[in-house]
Order: C-alpha cells, then structure tokens, then sequence
C-alpha cells in the first residue's frame, strides 16, 4: 500500500485519502500552478498509528526516507545543508476541513547550524533566530507537551534583563540568548537535547499531527460537527516558501469574489516581507489585495488569471493562499471560500448567469438556515464587540432589535401605541398575549422551548424572539426583571439577538433586511426542482400575504383558535364556554360565525384558488377563560354572570395536563355545535367567494384523532354539514376532510384513519411530545442537560427524530396509502421549515411541509436540494448498474 | 340443507346452528327425559331471512309443513282441532343467551273454535278466554306493530263499564266481549281480521321472531356484550304443556345447587295450577321447590333426579324451568345456571372435589372480575332498595363503606382520630393527601379518571373509592360538599359503593368480606396453571404484606416517591430540593438514605428471597413541594429559608403540562444524586440483610427511559456505584437493573434500550396517556361521552387498547427479544390486574404483570385461564392437523 503522494501524483478526488488540503495542493500541482514540491502522507497511515498505539506504521520510515530524498532533488536544497538548507511545514489536513483543531509546525529543518543558511538566505539573521526560537518552543510544546510556560518563563526572563517590552526590542543576540535557553530546557524538562536531524524533526512532527488527530478540541469540534472519528487526517510536507526573504517577496490570502457582498472582484489583502503568521497575529496591517496591482502589477496580474482559473475549475468561489519569495509567486492552499448568505446567493446566482454552474448546483451550494439570516434584520459582529451578553436563551425567531423592557401584554400594547419601542419579557406567553406580542419589537420568555407559544408566535409574525431565558427573573410585583442580582426596571432598554439568544442592555442598532433579488431567483429555482411543496402556517390575511410574496403554494395550516381572542372575539367566546344550555349558546355562536365567516373570506379571496387548510379549534376551552381575579371580576360584568358561577366553570375546566386533555376533536364530541358552526362559517364564505367567482378549495382538518372510528363519526358530520348545505341552494362545493396525525395511536391505526380521510398533515410537534413524553412548554429545565451530556443529538423539536417520530411517520405514511394509494400527506409541525429533516421527509414520501412564512424560503431550497440529492443517489445507483 | 330439526334430532354440540335453548332441548330429549315435543328452525334460516330482506326462505314452507303435520302426530293433538286442540309456543334462542331481548309468542294455535277445546282441558273456561285475549293482544303487537295502546284502551273501557279495579275482576263474560273488541282492533287497524288458521299464525310469529333479531333492543344488547351480530337467532316451535290445568299441575323454576351459597341442593321455587307467567308477573308468591316434595313426593324426586343428571351430564350447575300437567313432569329448558362469585367459588371446588370436573374447568369456570367481590365488603341489593341514589361516579376501588364527609387530609385524619369514620370528598388527591386517605373508609373525587391518584391509592390500600363524580362540587370556603342544589356539610354521613361507584346520603351497614377456602383453593390451583407471573405493586411492608396473603410472586414494582410525604421525610426531601449548591444537599440527602435504608430492609426481610422492584424517584419535584400560601409560610419557617426564596423556588419548578415535564430518569440526569442516594440505601439494605443471611434480589428500575443512550449512560451509572461498593467491602451482590417501557419512543427504540436493561416493565398508564394523548386526571371531561358514543370500546385505562398502545407494546417485546434472548418483561400498569388484557400479554410473551395487591388473586386466575385457553387453542390447533 502506498502511503505517500507527491503532489503531483494526487488530484481533487482523493480528498479521503490525502485530506482536503492535500488533494487540492496536488489538483494545482497538476493543473501546473506554481506550487512548493511537496507530499502527502495518507490518511490510512493515521489508521494504522491510531491502531498501533501512537507508533508509526512500519514501512512508512523507509517510503518517508525515499521521498524526503526525492523531495530535495525537486528543491535543489538538502536538509541539513548549512548553505543551502531545506526547509519545511508539517500540516495536518483531514477529508473535512477543521480549521485549527490540528497541529501544525513550520521552519522543520532548522537546528543550530541550518538557521545560519536561513539568516543569509533571508538576508536577516535576526529573522533567522526568531523563527529558530520558535520552533524549538512549538515543536516543545506539541511533540514532547513541555508546557508553554516553561519557555516564556526563559523568554520574560532575557526581556527583562534586556529592559525589553515587546518580543520586538529583542536583538539578534538576545535571540541567540533566548535559543540557548530553550535548549536547556529541553534538558531539564525531558533530558534529552532539541533534535538537531531534519529527518527526527519531521518523524517526530508527523507523530505529532497524527496525534492530534485524537486532541480534545478536535473531539468536540467533531462532535459537535458529526463528523466522523474514523476519517483520520492526513500530513502535508511542504517546502518552505519564505515571504519574508525581502521587499521583493510578501504574503496574502484572496477570494475569487467578496466573501462579504459576493460581487465578482478579486477580495483579499497581502503584507509586503512578511510571513502568513504576520498576518493572523495583527501585528502589521496587511493592506487590501488591489495595492498589489499597483506595486507588483505582473505578479498581481499572474495572481489573478491564477484565481479565476481556480474558479473556472473548481466551479466555485475559491480562498486562496499565497507567498511571494524573491519576485516569484507560490500557492500554499486552496479552498472553497466561506461566504455571507447575501454572497452565497449573488454568487450562485452570478455563476449560473456566466455558465459556470448551472442550476442545480447553485440549489445545492447554499446553505437553506443561511437564508433565513436574509429575511430579517440582524446585529453586526462590529456591534457587538463592545456589548457584555445579559444573559442567553434559545434563539425562538431570528433577526434583531431593541426597546423598552414591558412584562405584560396590556402595557406592552400601551408603550407601543404610546410610541415607543417594546420588548415583551414575560415568564411565558399565552393566546391572550396576542396584542402585547403585536405590539412589540421582541419578545423574550424565560420559560418554554423552541416550539412554546411564545416561539411559534414570534416566528410566525417575524418578530425576533428569544425563549427559555432561564437566567431571567420576570416579578410584575416588583415591575422589574431580574437577571441575578441585577434589577432591570420595566422601561430599561435591552437588545434582543433572536438568532442567537443573546440578550444586552441597552439599544443597538439593527441593519435591516432589504428585498434581495438574487434570493427571489433561488426560490423561483427551488419551486421548480423541489418535490415537497411548501405551503405556510397562516392564521391572518397578513400572515398569508408575506406567506405568498415568499412563494408558498398555498396554506397548509391556518389555526382557528387564534382567531378567537381579539377583545370581541374572546367576549363572544367566553360567552359560549359558560352558558349552560345549548339555547343560551346559540347567540354566541351566531355572532362566532359571522366574524369565522369573514376570516375565512379574506383568506379565501387572498388564495384565488390556492388550498387554504382550515384546523378546527384545537385548545382546549379554559385558555379562552380569565386568569386572574381582576379578569375574572371584568368578564363576570361583561357577561352578565355572577362571578362565583364563572368562576366555578374555571376551575371545573381547569386541567392537570392541558396537553392531554379535553382539546381538538375531542371538543367536537363533547361539544358539537361549536365545530359545526366552524364549518358553517367555511360554508358561507365559500359560497360567498363562489359569488365573486372566485374558486374555493376548502379543505377542513381535525385535530388529534386518535381512532378510525372517531375519524368516520367526526368526518361524516362534517361531510353531512357541508352535503346538506349544498343540496339545500343547489351548489357544488369541492371541499375535502383530512386530518391532523399528532397522536402516536393515529400512526399505528392510520389504515383504519385513512378511509375517511381525504389527507392527512403530521402534527410533529405533538408527535413528538407524545413520542417521547416531553411538553414543549417544560423541556426548557432539562433539554440543556441532555443536550450538553449528549443524551440527545438535537432539541427535537428543530430536527425530527427520525429513530423514534420518524418511524411512527414512515409508520402512517404506508398504512394510509396501504388503505388509500394517492393519500396527500403533508407536514405542519415547526421540523417542517428544517432542512436537516426534509430529505427523510423527501425520503418516506411527504406530499407537502407548511411552516411559518419567514421559514418557507428555507424548506422551499431545503426541498429542492432533497429532491437533487435524491436525483443523484439515484443516478449513481443506476449507473452502478 | 335441512332447515327444520325435531329436538329428537339435534344434540347439544349444535349450539351454533340451533341456538342454546333448541341445542339444550335436543340434548334433554336424546336423554329420554320428559320435553313436551317441538322442533327448532335454524339460526341459518335466519340469515336467509335476513338477506331475503324479510321473507322466509323458499323451501321453508314444505318443510314447516311437513314437520307440524309429523308434530300433530307426535303430539296426538290436531291444529284447528276444536275438541283437542294442538297448541304451540315460538321462542326465540340464540346461540348466546340474550335473555328477553327477542320475542316469544305463547299459545298459538288458539282461535275463535280451539278456545273452546282449551277451555275443557284445562277445565277452566275464563282462564281459556284470558289465553285467547293475549294472543291476540301479543301477537297483533309482536306480528303487525298495532301499539300496545290500541289493545289497552278496550280492556279499559271493558272495565270501566264492569267497574272492574283489576283484570282478576273480570269475568269469562268480560273477556269474551274483549276479545270481540279486539278482532274489531284488527279490523280498524290493519285491515284484515286475526288469523283463524293455527299454520298462518305460526308463520307469522316465525318470521316475527326472526325480525327481532335486528330489532332495537337486540341490537344494543350485542353491542354492549360483544355478541357478533352474523349468528343469527334459532325459532323453536313447542307443544304447550299446561301448568294450570288444575291442582295436579304447575310450574317452576330451580337450581341444581344453591346460585347464593354454591351449597349442594335443589334450590328454587315452584306454583300450582300456573303458568310460567304466572311465576314471574309476581301475582302469587311462589313456593320454595321443597315444599313440593312434602306435596308431590313422587314428581319432586323424579325432578331432583333429572336436574343431578342434568348436572353430571353437562358438568355444570343448572338452571331448569319445568312444568307439571296433569301430574306429569315436563321440562321447558335447561341451562348453566348464573350464580353469585361466593358460589361460582363453592361450586367450582366442591365439583372438583366431586370428581365432576378437573381442576382446568373449575379454573375457567370463574370470572376471574367476580373475584373481587369476594375481597371486600359490599352493600346488598335489600339495602340499596330503598335507597335513592345520590351521585354517580367512576367505580375506582371496590368495597363499600360510611362515614362522615371531610374535604381535607388533615380534617379526615383528625376526625378518624376522634373515632369518627370518615369519607374523604375532594375534587382530587395528591400524594400529600396520603396520611388523610388512610384515615379514610372511603374515598370520593370529584375529578379524575380510573387511574388517577385517589383510585390508584384507594385500591393499593384496599379502600373503596369512587372518583370522577362530576356531580359533586366540593367548596372548602363553604366547608360543604354541593350535589346540584344540595347542601351537604362537613359532618353528613354518606354510603360508597365503590363497585357501582354510586353514593347515598345516610350509613349503610356493609357485609363484611371474610377469609374464603374455596378461594384460597382457586388461587392455589391458579398459581400452577398461569404462565404470566403475578407480582404486586407494594410501597408499604403492609401492601407487601396483603399480597403475599394474595400469593403475589414478589414484588414488581415499588414507587418509591410515595415513601417520601410522612411529614418528618416531607421536610427533608423540601429542604433538599430547595437547597441551592450540592453541598447544601449532602444533610437532607443523608437523612433521606437512613429512611429509605430501613424501607428497603423492611421489603426485603418480607420477601425472603422473592425479587422487589424498586422504581426509582419518578414524579416531579414540584409534587413536595407546599401548595398553598399557609403551607408555604409554615415550610419555609421549618426550612429557616426566606418565605421569597421557597416562593421562588416553587414558581420556578412549575409545570404546565408536568405528565410530560422535568420527572423520572430526567431527575437522574439533572439531578444525580438523588438516585445516587437511593442506589445507595438499597446497597445498605441489602448487606444489612446479608449480614442477617436472608437472600436479597435487588432489582432497580428506571423509569421514563426514551432512548437507548439513555439508558445505557444511566445504567452504567448504577452498576458502577454498586460494583464500586461491593468491590469495596468484598462482598457479592446480585442485582438487576431494568427499565420502564412507558414512552412510544422506547418501545420503537427498544432493541436499543434492551442491550443495557436486564429486564423490561411496561408502565401501561403512561404509554396510554401517551399514545391516545389522554391525561389520566383529566379523561373524567370527556371519557363519558366516547364511551356513550361508541367512539372508545372501554376506557383504556382499564382495559389495554390491544389495537393501539398493544402494537407498540408487541414491538416493544419483539424488538427487546431481538437483542437479548431471554429478556424477562412484564407490565405494571394497571390493566397488569385486567382479566380481558391478560390472554393479550400471555399471547405477546408478557413474563409477569405486577398489580395492587387486592387485584393479585384476580390476576392470578386470568393467568390460569390465558394459559388453558392457550393450550387448548394449541391442542386443537393440533388435532386439526
């Protein structure tokens, strides 16, 4: 087995075998690129050293010493060689790039008599020494652990005789000082003398970058990446280019296009005589890489065709690294460059327009969460560079913005309309909330998980919002917040990131989102290549009209109850759950209806045709009663009942587990006139909507079925309803009857659901409470243990469980289209805006998602790429056949 | 195909083709015994019918022909005859009894000539005409639907006109102008005259018959018995014998052994010169069926014979109707007869004894539901007589008791102090409530379903409760319970019936259960035949105690939550919970470990060996925690904790939904040491007990486990602690660590789960709350009206949902069995008691189910029949092969 590649014996595709770095250093090589000689040790020897315990794999001693010889033809510089030494980098580089995780070393091949070559070669002794002193304290350090503090000790010690205060006081003597200090610590430390043989130096580097491999940040970052432990890296022998060898020489790193705004121009910066670390550590400023045009126009040209060349073939952005010694250019990395979502979208837009990539490349290439960052206004790093974090929660709703802390809806809506700024924190949300949380710019809970009320509301409306904000303290005695010991008055004003759950004192400006229309010819691509359409959770006219300027096919849930607690809505309501005779509810059903009937108009006329899914009230009935003595006192007069009569249907209605109570289609079997009035509210406007001649496509949903039977009982009466209704003015009305699938009893008995079912939509929210007996609102006290102890991959309730809710899904996919072949299926659960769950979506053959508008243009490009890569494996596997 | 049978020609076996009755009728006259002649029509000729829309089948004509013309000579009695007339009955009979459901039409045959001929056999002309009327009257009612009404409204006028108070006033006169007036009735209401012609009549009462099987009564009967409504009923067309053709005649009905005790003699009743009618119309007394053994020797010991023949030749206590004419015994029908559960035990033994069945039959011959009646005391139906029933709930714990209403813990407990007996009325209990729930006789709620907290405590303690009672409203400010407008204070003395679950105002003294042979005989006959181990739920030496009495296997589960609220353990479980750092901890932690140290000895020194689950901490901590403002105040001065911080505290725990919240094995990954400390005392128990050389078989259970890692971590966790404490001290201990299996998720994922448990418990409450989406505590809103509705079979809590929460459980088992082999599992909800689930777990491989310790012995026979209904299934599996 061969375990070393000179670079020009590599290409592109053996990224597995040589890492990311190494292959690309071959592709250029082969593609004739100026490039430093160099090879790649596999990283199938980074098995063997795992399973060897940490020692090299035998064989690979004799193939390194061939190719360390062949490596100093190709130099024409020898190691060791005082006059002319050769001199190199050992880079880790694995399949998947893990940017600083690994352990590098440069300068390999310096010892006391080659740093004498590196001071003439340079022209600079002083250079010379420091870079000798550096790698005898790095190579300390990462081969043989002697602890870092060990050489500043020696280091701080000749600063301080020298009356030095910066490494850069230091003179060459000092340096050479410094080195032979550095030896003896090597003595004390490990009794054993800094390895004067170029060829120790680099088997001990190379055990070293294995090594790493298996170092703690490398663990986490793995993990928390998912990728593979069994990858391996591989180990990049590099010679040593030296951008600091004069004026002539300098050293950069570009981007084929602005990583920033993804216009096409070539974006980087270079510093002059200096080497790449000069530019990380920020001690010089590098200067913006058109300078190079002016000072070094030849090399910059030769830069530049090298750049889009990369491009071209590479088909994508690329970020470059350069080094200039003596007047001559050298490429030391290329890679696809990391980019803004705003570029992301420009750039494969662009690239499709110059024929560089086509379509489904461009759908493939950005990332679907990336988009999201688009539609709403974010904080700057620069912003909050200078801002402490308060305090942080699970980032509910994306974008930014700042007000005035308010903690209850009423004077939320009071600040608002008064002017000013709000941001709502409360303990938890409820339905009632509704007009504080319109009226404010954030909201904050300190309770729930990412699917609480509060969430789902904010997400809906776009506003930003940040839950689960343990940390916060919400007392309406005290009117105050408290974060620890800190008291924030209500009025103080703080800032809420919704995208990642950090909350500051004080106002920060937000940049906001501008319509982008590179982004509006991504969807119009994905509308085109997905196969699980998207259609929006939508419960106003306006939540609709974003849901369509976002391109959702239609509505795929719109939840009636929200519609119920507009101050006159919720009086009404009321007014029904405390009547005692079905006599004395029918004037509140009757006003119900006529305000049911015109929210069902105004969605209806927006759809011009489109499905618009209409769920039947679902909570249950106590969230529409008062809460607190004082709303008790004020609905008691409103409605003209005695207050110990309300109050005794309050507590009777009160439930231990609301969740598992007396709610969805159970309301329509122990109260039925308030689903029939319901669909006879869909009736009239359909009808109504038939007058304009306007088409209607009324499809009705029952929430939580449990049973074939409850199906058949529940969707006869509807079905008898609208029938009769037809009959009665000789109309036609195309409507359908299908039903939530929330309960794990509906998955296992989806056969039996399904014959009188013309649809059926996944709840996975309630799937997956059920599924795993987590309540949304209360996941918040143990989901960050689990999640920080690994005992979950992910809140469940952003990615789907595909072991558990998964199966019972794939479960009620083929029952029901056992019973009935082209069964609609669709999914309205929050997972179903995510693009890490579409593809098992796409996979167990979902019809349709419907999400919040701001998630559709998310699962629209997440749709599209399922279906692409499904596309693809198919391919593959055909033509494996 | 034969479609008529003379009872000559059928048998016993032939239930299915000529219902119970024909088939007994047919067994009793190839036994030569004295069965007035008939014959029976099909069950088959009923489904012909049927599908004929109505019409008797073609064919059936000659052969009903035939076969009265072979009667007629069987009889030497002629239709029409008018000296010696031929009259039948028409009686229905199914294959499964469903008494009085169907129609039955006596004397056919009679008409305006054969009255005559009836009047000078019996010797009795009025009571000839009084025949005659109701035939007319019952088959113009049964045959053509003329109402009742019709008929009433003539015998009224008739009586008038005779200022007659009672039909016995009327004279043979009377009757003969009513019977004139009724063939008027016919004329007025169907146009046609009553059917002179015996064989007309006779078709007509057939086909009558044979349409009640789908009439409204039979329909709702077989639905609520789960009678297939394909089987169709049988007619049987039989002489009349007269029973009242003088004072050498009767009728009567007995047992061939006491249906009250099960004691071995005749036991019934009989009345000279009656018919059957007679007997049940409660116009004359009848007398005990000894007295006629002082009158009629002869017949009396000719009847004892038959019936102990009967007896022996269908192994079975039985239930005969016979009738004497003219001194000549004849027997009407036979059947097993119903009997009380003390009998059904009695007899059961007593025939074993006998030799007359083996030990399989007595075992299958008990309903294994009765049993419990046998553990408590009940009210008798002569008490309830007079008794107006006051409400109605959930009968949640069988027994029967009195005593004065308390509406809180501490007001029962203080007034079972003061020697009072008390019924305890809340709207629910919570665990706090224990020390009040035990001082109770009974216990009432006006919420929650058949497993909340009151039902499952009432039936661990024995005690008997009825929970869900909607109709009581209980006011602690009013201090009085409300049942509508009724006002019943604190101190009014009310009756449980926690076997109907009705309540009445005022005591009743109840029947005390005692300690009953046979049934101890039962259980031991049980205990060998049953594969599905029975195990107790037991929290309590005293529980554990019960069900050993019970022959429980051990103990399955032991729900260690409940041993922490005796005030002095209350205290230090607050004071842990309220502790803020892990240091704070450590002295509640300690005294905690002591307590439960001795709770674990106590178990284990009475199990001598026997296994005992321990479950670890399962419900939230906000359970221990105060609940209102004086309880607050008075643990945060016991605490020496600031009243805010407790406040805080409790605020902070709360859950909206805590089914699904922060509880079970979640505890042990937030909060570690709790568990730890309870590992902990059973590790001191245990060695306690092996320096007292008693075997100990500690097994520890998790609860609420999800997911495979989960377990794997929790349970590495255990048996880390346990190894590291044997390991310490030198000693072995073997110990098992299993797992809940109450989450859909863990049944999906229980191949996963399996690899760490050594055994699985399936918690059948959570995995119904969770796949049906239903609370327990709040089902009482709507569990009524979908069992009205037909929408639910029976409420899942009681009866496992095979079709649902089954099919999860079957994957459970599958899968668990797939990793490991012989995984030991059982299920420890409270359907484990459920005679109907347990053939289901028997089928699906259930090893065990653990119950309450009153629901132990019924558990055990429904094992011993789930086993013998299994071999026999699998016996004539065998011979069919």
């Amino acid at each position: 087995m061969k375990q070393i590649y000179f670079f020009n014996e590599g290409n592109r595709d053996m990224r597995t075998l040589l890492g990311g770095k190494g292959a690309n250093l071959a592709e250029m090589t082969q593609l004739g690129l100026p490039v430093p000689s160099g090879f790649t040790i596999t990283t199938e020897v980074c098995h063997a050293f795992q399973a060897n315990h940490g020692e090299l794999p035998a064989g690979l001693m004799t193939e390194l010493k061939a190719s360390l010889i062949e490596l100093e033809k190709r130099a024409d510089k020898k190691f060791n060689d005082p006059e002319n030494p050769l001199l190199v980098s050992v880079r880790s580089g694995a399949p998947i790039s893990m940017p600083g995780m690994m352990d590098t070393i440069l300068n390999l091949g310096l010892n006391d008599q080659t740093v004498q070559g590196l001071a003439k070669l340079t022209n600079n002794e002083r250079f010379a020494w420091d870079c000798y002193r550096r790698l005898i304290q790095m190579f300390g350090n990462v081969v043989f652990q002697i602890p870092e503090q060990r050489f500043e000790k020696e280091l701080s010690a000749v600063k301080a005789d020298r009356h030095a205060t910066s490494d850069l006081d230091l003179t060459t003597d000092d340096l050479k000082e410094i080195v032979k200090r550095y030896h003896n610590v090597y003595l004390e430390e490990i009794n054993r003398p800094f390895p004067q043989s170029a060829t120790e130096q680099l088997t001990e580097a190379i055990s070293a970058v294995f090594t790493s491999w298996n170092n703690d940040r490398a663990i986490v970052y793995r993990e928390l990446h998912h990728i593979s432990e069994t990858l391996g890296t591989a180990v990049n022998v590099q010679m040593m280019a030296f951008g600091n060898s004069g004026d002539d020489s300098g050293t950069g790193v570009a981007f084929s296009r602005s990583p920033v705004t993804g216009e096409n121009r070539l974006f980087g910066e270079f510093l002059k005589n200096a080497q790449g670390e000069d530019v990380v550590s920020g001690v010089r400023t590098p200067k913006p890489i058109q300078e190079l045009a002016d000072e070094e126009p030849e090399i910059y040209e030769q830069f530049r065709a090298i750049t889009e060349q990369l491009e071209q073939h590479y088909h994508d952005m690329q970020d470059v690294e350069f080094t200039i010694e003596h007047g001559k250019l050298f490429l030391l990395q290329t890679r696809d460059g990391k980019r803004t979502p705003k570029a992301a979208v420009k750039v494969a837009v662009d690239q499709v327009k110059e024929g560089l990539i086509n379509k489904e490349q461009a759908l493939l290439r950005i990332d679907p969460e990336q988009i999201s960052q688009l539609l709403h206004p974010e904080f700057t790093a620069e912003q909050l560079k200078t801002k402490d974090v308060l305090a942080t929660g699970l980032p509910a709703s994306p974008g930014a913005a700042s007000g005035e802390i308010q903690i209850t809806a009423a004077a939320a809506k009071a600040a608002n309309d008064a002017g000013h700024k709000v941001v709502l924190v409360r303990q938890d949300t409820s339905p009632e909330d509704i007009s504080g949380m319109i009226a404010s710019s954030a909201i904050v809970t300190s309770r729930g998980g990412m699917t609480s009320h509060a969430a789902v509301v904010a997400r809906g409306m776009g506003t930003c919002g940040v839950v689960g904000c343990a940390a916060l303290n919400v007392s309406e005695e005290d009117q105050c917040v408290y974060v620890g010991d800190q008291k924030l008055p209500v009025g103080t004003v703080i800032s809420v990131d919704g995208t990642t759950g950090n909350l500051y004192v004080g106002e920060i400006e937000a940049d906001s989102a501008a319509h982008d229309e590179n982004l509006q010819q991504i969807l119009d691509w994905a509308k085109e290549a997905g196969e699980v359409a998207v259609y929006a959770n939508a419960d106003t006219p306006a939540d609709f009209e974003q849901a369509l300027r976002f391109e959702a096919a239609g509505i795929g849930l719109t939840r009636t109850e929200h519609m119920f607690f507009a101050p006159e809505r919720l009086i009404e309501m009321r007014r029904l759950i405390v009547a005692k005779t079905a006599e004395d509810r029918k004037p509140a059903l009757a006003a119900l209806k006529e305000m049911q009937t015109e929210d069902f108009k105004a969605l209806y006329r927006l759809a011009e045709g489109k499905t618009v899914t209409v769920r039947l009230l679902d909570p249950p009935l106590h969230e529409f009663l008062p809460h607190d003595e004082k709303e008790l006192n004020e609905t008691a007069a409103d409605l003209q009942v005695p207050v110990e009569d309300l109050r005794k249907r309050v507590v009777a209605l009160k439930e231990v587990n609301p969740m598992l109570g007396l709610r969805g289609s159970r309301l329509a079997v122990t109260m039925p006139d308030v689903y029939a009035m319901q669909v006879d509210a869909i009736i009239s406007a359909a009808f109504a909507l038939q007058d304009e001649h306007i088409l209607v496509k009324p499809h009705i949903m029952l929430p939580l079925i449990a049973s074939k039977i409850e199906m058949e009982v529940l969707r006869n009466r509807i079905s008898d309803q609208i029938d009769a209704a037809c009959e009665e003015v000789g109309r036609e009305l195309h409507y359908q009857v299908g039903t939530m699938i929330e309960l794990p009893r509906a998955c296992i008995e989806a056969d039996g659901i399904a014959e009188n079912a013309d649809f059926f939509s996944f709840g996975t929210n309630d799937l997956t409470q059920l599924t795993f007996g987590y309540s949304r609102d209360d996941i918040g006290q143990f989901l960050p243990a689990y999640l920080e102890k690994g005992l979950l991959p992910a809140d469940p309730f952003n990615t789907l469980d595909q072991t558990g809710v998964g199966e019972l899904m794939e479960m009620a996919v083929t029952r029901g289209r056992e019973e009935k072949h082209s069964l609609p299926i669709g999914v309205c659960g929050e997972v179903g805006g995510d693009p890490s769950s579409m593809q098992f979506f796409d996979r167990i053959g979902i019809d349709y998602v419907s999400c919040s508008p701001f998630r559709v243009p998310v699962a629209l490009l997440a749709s599209a790429q399922a279906a692409l890569k499904h596309q693809y494996r198919y391919r593959e596997q055909k033509e494996q056949k």
